[in-house]
């Protein structure tokens, strides 16, 4: 049962979003950006990125729903994220994806982890600033969902299908169109 | 030296926001809400759960200006600050906000960590379930805000002065208002 008294029926941080609506809305413009808007790194290789840090920080939640985002948007490859999860440095992902995911994993143990080395290895792979920032800032935003996930204690499902169908639902849709569902149309409508 | 080329004399993670302004706007908006809006605790209070999650990471520039900001709020009381950061359980804070700050050490260590038991704690001292919401998840941002900055290395002058007037404006003026000065109008103004 969560620590505090959530919407019933809303399964992981959408139950806390629910709640509190006013802080939902820069939470999902956040992720919109980060995650799925137009960027040179694409959706599927940045989900794998919060995929991963969310297996680190262990939310169930989180690691599920972006896990089956990422699948969604790399042609439904489930094998493929359950193997970065496991071993990324030999998964079928790119060399320069390798090196970011070496940042956000350093990110995720703090921020003072990350070495001028770390980041020289993603430039000789080809990761630009912008890329490098991303992967930085999209390692840290799910230090803190995770732990916002968690530390209210929220309803975490263990439905496969669900996760698989709601991740290509936001594969498809984005943050922003599929918050409408669960926020009032005020907050969600920008 | 920054991990990447960051727009220069912007310290901390304003740097990292003039670098990205399409991120900092939802950045700002969350602090905006979680630490300026209208609540029931204290504009100072807030800015205390900040300021001892950014020091239980040890990230110089967030416990800095939060701390500064925290004592602009508190009326310029700067030895409460470092009072709280050093044994908030003996600093002269009301009982509930060092039961949130208890729930806020737990967040940073994991979400996980949070038990039943402070939750159970804080409600013994009046917190409020908006209010439990918030510690938490202020704590969880100043997760990704620590990160956020030291992961980037940004530039962290260490001048209690510029921190102190800082502190003061953005207590002042709040955090969307003061962004004006490093974002593009187009994405500050809002």
């Amino acid at each position: 049962m969560p620590h505090i008294k959530l919407p019933d029926g809303h399964a992981g941080i959408r139950g806390a979003m629910a709640f509190r609506p006013e802080t939902a809305r820069p939470l999902n413009d956040l992720v919109e950006i980060l995650l799925h808007g137009p960027h040179s790194l694409s959706a599927g290789e940045r989900e794998l990125i919060a995929t991963y840090v969310s297996y680190l920080n262990d939310c169930h939640f989180c690691q599920s729903i972006h896990g089956a985002i990422a699948a969604a948007s790399l042609n439904a490859d489930e094998e493929l994220v359950k193997r970065v999860k496991a071993d990324f440095q030999h998964a079928a992902i790119s060399e320069k994806l390798k090196a970011l995911l070496v940042i956000a994993s350093k990110v995720q143990k703090g921020g003072k982890s990350v070495t001028a080395e770390d980041i020289a290895q993603a430039r000789a792979q080809g990761a630009t600033d912008v890329e490098i920032h991303d992967a930085v800032l999209i390692a840290a935003a799910f230090c803190m969902f995770n732990r916002y996930v968690d530390g209210l204690d929220t309803w975490q499902p263990h439905d496969e299908a669900m996760y698989r169908e709601r991740g290509k639902r936001v594969a498809r849709e984005g943050y922003v169109a599929v918050s409408k569902e669960y926020l009032p149309a005020e907050v969600a409508a920008h």
